[in-house]
């Protein structure tokens, strides 16, 4: 109910209902418990006085951004991103931090967050007591109930129970999930999947990731380690990836693999940036071309094999990164329409979404508010941790 | 309510509850309800004496046999196969019926599977009247929700409202979907997954199939198109597949892909039967061993990407040929292992069910079984044919 009137900003009870499937009658029961709280507030409506005068309410329902605050944090390689969120889902402050290492001790890792997060909040004025839930978004395996990381880039230890650490530390509750899906979150929330109940985000940065929502909810997978597009396997046996297996998608699409092509070829032998590559490619250089459209064709193969499992309504592009046109190119789409099962009715709906580098942190904010949201009404948090 | 009372044949009231997560003053509610509509029945428990003694209550709720009777119906190529499930879900009669056709205008394929209909329920000495519903699984790309098949290997036509033509004929709500949902269904309702909320089954017969149930519901996609796990692709430009793109992990799996194979080889050329190639296999001969280890290493390919997208609790590899054994076999299990994202925690259990030719029948039987109870309680029908 609280995401609900969250998304719509102000509603009138009646569209509440309607919108939830929820007769008036609970929706008003549960709305004066709300109001009581003081989670939610009523403000006079903005529909037009002859929309009034044909019986509609006069007042509408918001989310009371004073009630709670949380932060939204990335744990990127070397940085951290922080945003300020009210509990109207409204971004009062952000706040970026540079890290001199990329991989951490647990216990170090927390004390960067701790630092990062009074950075944060004495930049807004508030003190970090007023802070009610801390979301974090990191790279790698994580299961999110428990809060536990199998492995990160971003740690030198496997299976650490990151979230509890972090708990510990900052004293509020801490929502850890994979970064990706803290993307699709973000989407849902306040991006280009405000409206879908089923959609597939696939974002493109140093590696492939990918957040389901199914039915209104996150799909995790049964030990936290789905959705891990980059590592299913386009070529038997094919080229080695970081991972350790051969043939993963990330192997032909990284940009560690479109540099170990560059290093093969004479001409582009000191090649060392990615963008030169493309750029190249871009002049009409045939050997830099060629190897930039094998990364779309083996691109388009992966998204056809999601469209061919899932049969989404929606498929965002999701990612930071501009220099990853050529992943995005309506050739690639074009190659994943014909890659897919023909039936005569449209195929999946598919968005590009750019975004600057906050959006993995408001996509932790969104997972936070959530929560937070949840344990102000239920009094206990879902997730087990 | 009845779906939960169905899986356990008997159970007491308080057992309900908890399984259900309903309270108890809310079950002993419904359950009145029920009783009264003579949906379920009360027995007298067979809970031993002494736990009697210890406050378990006297009577189980069972589902009352005779309140419905549904078909479920498996059309094949060149084969109808039939069963009757009384309310329960106990089988009471089943019938096969040879075609001779294996492709059909629509209302052909109706008088087909009226004709079968009749000749099960003769059987059975039930008039067809005496059939509150009828389950269809049918080869193909379906819309489930409207009973519609955008296109079928049993059907001349492309974009057939069967769902309809079948109702029109039958006189009783027809239930339609794909084949491979209705394992699915049937794993759930009686197979293997009676205990599991989310789980993939798989099934290899002509073609490969894919089922998939998330929070117990069966994952349809949005234009109930998705799970075809035997066109994702698993070669860039790959071997030429039968629905005419290249690379679909069944132009390497599928009978037809490995008598292609055969037919290039001088010493197989006339090789006719998948059976006799596999033989040689087994008695060491080379040439079809390499063919037939290329399509279990293709196979595991594409079980792994499975896992690495879903990460399920279970997969169930279910079909009925016992040719297969190739694809089923502990090395491709292995391999599929080892070209998934390792953690420290064990993989998806994988489970073989070989079973006889009824089991698509029954699916469609236990999807009517599910469909019929929801007219039951509610008055309508889940889909919107």
């Amino acid at each position: 109910m609280l995401a609900e009137i969250r998304r719509y900003k102000k509603i009138p009870r009646i569209d509440l209902s309607e919108s939830t499937g929820i007769s008036r009658a609970t929706v008003t029961t549960i709305t004066a418990d709300l109001l009581k709280e003081g989670l939610i507030e009523e403000v006079r409506s903005e529909t037009p006085e002859k929309d009034l005068r044909r019986g509609r309410p006069k007042v509408d329902l918001k989310i009371r951004g004073a009630a709670h605050h949380v932060v939204g944090i990335k744990i990127a390689n070397k940085s951290l991103s922080t945003v300020l969120h009210d509990f109207e889902g409204i971004q009062i402050a952000d706040h970026e931090v540079a890290l001199e290492e990329s991989v951490f001790e647990a216990d170090a890792l927390a004390d960067e967050v701790s630092k990062a997060i009074e950075g944060l909040t004495s930049t807004a004025g508030l003190s970090a007591e007023e802070v009610s839930g801390v979301g974090v978004g990191i790279a790698g395996t994580v299961d999110a109930l428990q809060g536990f990381v199998y492995w990160s880039p971003s740690l030198h230890q496997r299976n650490v129970e990151l979230g509890q650490v972090l708990e510990d530390r900052l004293g509020v509750p801490v929502f850890l999930d994979n970064d990706a899906n803290l993307v699709a979150v973000a989407e849902r929330a306040f991006g280009l999947a405000k409206e879908n109940s089923d959609f597939i985000v696939i974002t493109i940065e140093s590696g492939v990731g990918m957040g389901i929502v199914i039915g209104n909810e996150l799909y995790r997978g049964n030990r936290g380690c789905g959705a891990e597009l980059g590592h299913t396997k386009v070529q038997l046996d094919g080229a080695l990836c970081r991972c350790g297996q051969r043939g993963c998608l990330e192997a032909y699409v990284a940009d560690y693999a479109l540099l170990r092509e560059a290093g093969i070829s004479g001409r582009h032998k000191s090649v060392s940036k990615v963008e030169d590559l493309l750029s190249a490619a871009r002049d009409g250089d045939s050997v830099a071309k060629s190897i930039v459209d094998r990364a779309g064709r083996m691109f388009a193969m992966g998204l056809a094999n999601i469209v061919n499992i899932f049969d989404p309504e929606l498929i965002i592009l999701s990612g930071e990164q501009m220099h990853s046109d050529h992943l995005y190119a309506s050739e690639v789409i074009d190659a994943m329409r014909n890659s897919v099962v023909h039936i005569d009715k449209p195929g999946p709906e598919v968005v590009i979404h750019k975004w600057g580098d906050l959006m993995w942190a408001r996509g932790a904010a969104a997972f936070a508010l959530d929560e937070v949201s949840e344990i102000a009404i239920t009094g206990h948090r879902e997730n087990a941790q």
